[in-house]
């Protein structure tokens, strides 16, 4: 597929999301490198963080640098520091004690292909492996190091609060409410969204107010993605989602359908994603791909 | 206890070791914070985090900053960031897809107090904290930040290697050599051994041959805590290991002892810790508590 230059007037989101995908992707083979024989960590690591996806955090924080006028080409460590807590924290999210999903994207989860003990230590080493990427990304904008120091603290805090999410997420009563819904799927779901959103803005020098729209777009969109998966659980097609359907409900876990139904939860997620697009209002035609991007979360079928 | 003060002339390493853990113990209290009701994530970050150990590792920094001139108290941040990533590694080496360990340090398991499920996530959210503390660390001993960028992949390298170590020491043939047994063991355990003198001379401004000398002596003590570990597993004492002996056998896995034999591994042992006294011979007196260190790793009954 011929792709559009960077940043071209008038650019599609199908195409930006493919460019910024295939950003990615490259700068994801280099980092964790070819795995040689007799190396079952790093081989697993290879797996989980180049096995396809769909990349849309990491394309998050592109959209944002490029929405500022940032090059995403420059910018594309800040992008995999995210996407490399991500396949980290699907790797934990599928393990046995967890939700013991045998599918990831179309193929057998991560501990289904190298046991569970190289699964573990391959999420642990990725995981270190992306925070260790964030200072140079960082230096590389030029953020000033007082900020750098403190931003490792924030990602630390994200990954905690996935962990807190994710705890509170196995265990959530089936009469859970709106309340303690939004707070776990907040942190589990949210705060990477968040985040992706903050590092682009932080590398394309956005602060202040528009930092903060941003924010409150990428919160609310995080959400909304997390209902969209409840419901694509129920209402998806397996084959296009790359893993088994009626999960949710074989696990007896509390959902955003489960609670609400899915009229509810499609209501909500609209509500969420209205909420989102206008939270981009003040900062103006700049931000038309990232208010495609609702569109393209309510619409998802993947 | 009454301690002495900091680096008095002629402190015995008994009372070092136990002036730097209570550094060390009272920092970490405050990192990992107290839990609340309802956060089995923190509650379970709190308990790997606090329950009682020899901080070795920890002390190691804090005895090569303080054989430089520095204040241990200056940089207790940088020896918790290599005491978190080695609690982190504990919660993950119990696991029962590992070690399947039920006990640790006189307590059960973290896994077996928790549950599997957050045992792993609070392993990870500590490894995020832990990481997270270096910049801060890095910067207030004002390392330049380029050194500050690069010393972030140097630890997310080692917890590579520790995960590496695991996965092939899991693996590892009845029939290993010294040769495989000292890589495995280089990268399970020297590595953070080496790390935490490598951050101990860092940030007390250490470089050139003096760093090379204090890692060389880091590398082979490290190495020579890891047979001492094999030979306690065989001939010490449960109570004060709080741990039970004899795992090793019971798993079937090759070891210092198991392939050596007792007075074997004790050769190896000392022969070790030797190499790593030698080498620190042209740093003069200042090194005389981490000489003192050998002896206490050889003779170390818990």
């Amino acid at each position: 597929m011929k792709l559009s230059p960077p940043t071209s007037p008038g650019e599609s989101l199908a195409n930006a999301l493919a460019r910024l995908r295939s950003l990615v992707d490259a700068r994801l083979a280099v980092l964790v490198g070819v795995p040689g024989d007799g190396e079952p960590v790093k081989a697993a690591m290879h797996v989980a963080a180049t096995s396809p996806g769909k990349r849309l955090r990491p394309a998050l924080t592109l959209l944002v640098v490029e929405a500022f006028g940032g090059a995403a080409a420059d910018h594309v460590d800040a992008a995999c520091t995210v996407e490399l807590v991500h396949a980290s924290s699907l790797v934990l999210d599928d393990l046995p004690c967890m939700d013991d999903a045998d599918e990831r994207r179309g193929r057998p989860a991560l501990h289904r292909q190298c046991g569970e003990a190289v699964a573990v230590l391959a999420a642990f080493a990725l995981l270190a492996r992306a925070q260790a990427l964030l200072p140079g990304a960082l230096a590389a904008a030029r953020v000033a190091p007082a900020h750098r120091s403190a931003f490792a603290s924030r990602l630390a805090g994200v990954v905690e609060a996935m962990c807190r999410g994710q705890a509170l997420d196995l265990e959530l009563p089936r009469t859970a409410d709106l309340a303690l819904l939004e707070r776990v799927h907040s942190q589990k779901t949210g705060a990477l969204f968040e985040l992706a959103a903050e590092l682009g803005a932080v590398v394309a020098g956005v602060s202040g107010d528009h930092l903060e729209a941003l924010l409150s777009y990428a919160r609310n969109l995080g959400l909304a993605f997390q209902v969209t998966d409840d419901l694509l659980d129920v209402t998806g097609d397996a084959a296009a989602l790359g893993k088994p359907i009626g999960r949710d409900a074989a696990l007896g876990r509390a959902t955003f359908v489960s609670v609400f139904g899915v009229e509810g939860a499609a209501s909500l997620r609209d509500e969420l994603l209205d909420v989102a697009s206008r939270a981009l209002a003040p900062l103006g035609p700049r931000t038309a791909l990232l208010r495609e991007l609702t569109d393209h979360v309510r619409h998802r079928t993947a």
